[in-house]
């Protein structure tokens, strides 16, 4: 067995491993056109940052490692420039010495990954100008940040826009954040990356929101970067990162299947519509998780299993790829969101109808000292209660949440599964009652019409414009602020002032996490009120307002 | 609809609150013998060690707010002596003035908790020997602690016991801690309590294990307690935490079916032999999760949720109680042991058929700053790869993987889908093969007969006694250490001197973790070696070597 591998990072390293525990006689190559296989792009933007200040650590299985442990014979700065789908070859060019050479495979995998997207903009060939990809990128961007750049525009809110955000800024770089659309994070919904652009703004980050560069020029000031609103920020450097696109050209030039979005198709083996070549990583279109639909998501650990599924059935097993749910999370300044499954924008895309529900829980018991807020969203089938994913952000225990719900949604469980599962507690690390078995609660809650919800961003629709807002808090929490038109009974004088509330009209009852505004609900109900909890209470509205 | 409630803490207390919002009709008396209804008895210890400041932080839910918020009916300091179930009354002595009266109920709900055990040993009575239940034991013990108090003695190396123990030190007390057993946290498998042994010793406290105390006398140098081995140690206080007995006398006393451990026999809707009784929490005997079969575990979450379900049932829900998967975390100088389901010794009790693997991950990426290690225990079915039980000991995010196997438990997974699920990572949060994924790969190696294991704990039998021991580390780990009688030869040797290993025994291979001597294991066995990988490696094998 010959196996060929093109691409040596994540997915390709994975699968070449694998391939060697599972075969000692297995002839394997790893092509691999950078300078370093397997190496740590994840950490790329805290190398820049210098919080990892060995280079070294970044380079996760070396090339001497490969070769000696897994016996693999390590092609970099090598690059394959065609496949022979019909005498199954491949030709590489030794970027070093520029000989091209033949190679004939039993078994291609490509695993090439994706490409930092250039849009064509006047000026962004310009030196200065940056993308990441790889180490020698970060050399580069490390060689501005600590050769005395000052000045820093990052073009593209995503994640690695984000991080490298955080990290310029650890570096004392005035840094100015550009992001097309109307928020931070696009994976995630809006309201839950507002404590994200909260604590950007605070620690100085220039964020402008749908704005776009329109130019770069070169100026005796540094990089002149001009916006399409018309403002303009000079830079030492910018760093592009406005997402990725598929490395599909061989794939395309060997006529494989290439989806919409560019990835190269594949079925649940990671087999292309060639058997005998499979693609895994950032370079394939493969499936959303519970739909089964086809999604493009490019992320480090879906590479790995991917890598790993296709060596398996290079040697006869029998494993599936089960798909994608787009578990991802980034931390920032202490803080951390993070993502399951379906966020609202993507089940909308989906076609997939949702129910939802907010909490505002502590990370753990309130009574231990340093227990600190999040937000949970979680969205789940109007019908059978079916988890369809979660959202959070918050300072710690963010990623153990939504860690669990990933498992939730791997096992098909529903709300009703939240509300059983018996979680670890003692007080410095959750609640008897912990946050998911919250969710779980509200959500089944909901669904037994226990408590019928609305949505902040439905107060403005005609059905609920003549609702009466009934704030529950305290006095002295609804005089600190509320929303336009309530009216104040906290939830302690609700039965004493029922006949306050009138017969003939919807009442939303509200408080600040959803908490007494549930209560309220109950209370109202049972006095035959027409009662919703405004989901979430008046934190969620907050976020919904989208103050930044 | 009227309720009584016997107990106002953890499960009494959330079976009042889920009644009132169920029913705004109901009548809902809570009896409580205590002072306080809603306490955290799980902050206890650390309002004595000063980590919880304020006592006030402790009241859950004050009285007031439970009359107030939900219109409870609640009677602190009122002990309930005798239930007619005939005419469905109770009677019980309000403690302040020694008057009864009599309450009839429909329904009742008893959940009086569990009690610190104290065992009949001579001087257990005296002043300044105490236990811990509630808010009057702590401001006791605080008394001592804060009133010059320099030495004590724990008896009981339970999570409680241990948590004072922290305490304490953290206060500057010289403290001692007396176990019966050979390990301390009974739950727990004796080898993943090893760092935290190791850790209280570090810390200064006196761990004396397989001894118990014989007598306590009050001498004019202190309480002299005088152990079972002959030693004896002065304190100016002792703590009895040797475990609960279910506060059963009230249920004894009106004929309900009583389990062989004390615990109030229930069925899945929290009901008692007698219908219109419900029993909740540390006082039942109730159902382990995987097999269904009685068990008795005192956990604040459990008792949550049980009494949750009581409340539900007496509405007509249909929710069941599915039984305690018995999770649980202890937290200790900055480490952590967690578990959830079976242990190898309870796995063992209830007669389930079980292999295990150990794996030892860093928390989050090995290339970012302030990776920790911790050791993850995973059991499942030798049959179908079902997961049966997990344990975790560590730093980090031990409390995250254990409530994720957890879920998968609640789920009924298998080791295969550990393999698949899709967890968040970020360098700061895990990896993008997170540990959970590691143990699904292991596992399943296992079952797949990719890599068949030996434990630590079988070498010495018969069978193993004449493998062949390899080390496959380097030379220099070798050399700072390895098991007795090892052959060395590094992994990456192992190719070319494969000769040196015999084909006619049992080879042993092993490394620092269990990675290496997996791929050695791969190597061999296509070498038609007869091949083992010791799980764990070289450190699980420390672990339970067990020199504490």
């Amino acid at each position: 067995m010959k196996i060929i591998i093109v691409g040596a990072v994540a997915g390709g390293a994975s699968a070449a491993a694998r391939a060697r525990r599972l075969s000692e006689d297995a002839e394997i190559i790893l092509f691999e056109r950078g300078h370093d296989p397997s190496f740590a792009n994840c950490g790329l933007p805290y190398y820049i940052g210098g919080e990892i200040a060995e280079r070294q650590k970044l380079l996760v299985a070396p090339k001497e490692l490969l070769q000696q442990r897994f016996r693999l014979d390590v092609r970099t700065r090598t690059e394959v420039l065609s496949i022979d789908r019909e005498n199954k070859t491949v030709t590489a060019r030794d970027l070093e010495t520029g000989l091209t050479s033949t190679e004939s495979y039993d078994k291609l995998i490509l695993s090439p990954g994706a490409k930092p997207f250039v849009p064509p903009v006047p000026g962004f060939d310009l030196p200065g100008v940056h993308t990441l990809r790889d180490l020698q990128d970060a050399d580069r961007l490390l060689n501005s940040v600590t050769g005395g750049a000052k000045r820093a525009v990052i073009i593209g809110a995503g994640f690695i826009g984000l991080e490298m955000a955080e990290n310029l800024v650890n570096r004392g770089i005035e840094t100015t954040l550009l992001e097309l659309g109307d928020q931070i994070m696009p994976p995630l919904d809006k309201e839950i990356t507002q404590p994200i652009l909260r604590i950007l703004r605070e620690k100085g980050v220039q964020v402008r929101l749908c704005d776009t560069n329109e130019s770069i020029e070169k100026t005796e000031k540094g990089l002149r970067v001009t916006f399409k609103s018309g403002d303009h920020q000079y830079a030492d450097f910018v760093l592009l990162s406005v997402g990725v696109r598929a490395e599909n050209s061989l794939a395309v030039d060997a006529g494989l299947e290439i989806g919409p979005r560019g990835g190269i198709k594949v079925n649940k083996n990671m087999q292309t519509a060639d058997p005998d070549i499979y693609a895994v990583g950032d370079v394939v279109e493969t499936y959303e998780f519970i739909t089964k639909q086809p999604t493009q998501v490019p992320l480090a650990g879906p590479a790995n299993r991917q890598g790993r599924l296709a060596a398996e059935h290079i040697f006869g097993r029998k494993g599936l790829y089960r798909g994608t749910q787009g578990t991802a999370i980034v931390g920032l300044f202490g803080k951390s969101a993070a993502m399951t499954g379906f966020s609202e924008k993507a089940a909308r895309r989906f076609d997939v109808d949702y129910e939802k529900i907010y909490i505002h829980p502590a990370h753990h018991a309130g009574y231990f000292p340093g227990a600190q807020g999040m937000t949970l969203k979680l969205l789940f089938s109007p019908d059978d209660g079916k988890i369809l994913g979660a959202q959070g952000v918050g300072e710690e225990g963010v990623d153990k949440r939504i860690d669990i719900i990933a498992m939730a949604i791997q096992a098909g469980m529903t709300v009703y599964d939240l509300e059983e599962v018996e979680l670890s507690y003692a007080p410095q690390f959750g609640s008897a009652k912990d946050p998911v078995n919250m969710l779980g609660f509200v959500a089944a809650g909901v669904l037994r019409k226990d408590q019928p919800i609305v949505h902040a961003d439905q107060l403005n629709e005609a059905s609920w414009k003549d609702a009466l807002l009934l704030d529950v808090r305290t006095t002295a929490e609804f005089e600190s602020g509320h929303i336009e038109g309530a009216v104040n009974i906290p939830v302690d004088d609700l039965r004493n002032r029922i006949n306050e509330i009138p017969a003939d009209k919807k009442v939303i009852a509200y408080c600040k996490v959803g908490m007494r505004g549930y209560l309220a609900t109950r209370i109202l109900l049972q006095n035959k009120r027409n009662a919703y909890n405004l989901s979430g209470g008046y934190t969620t509205w907050d976020l919904m307002r989208g103050d930044g």
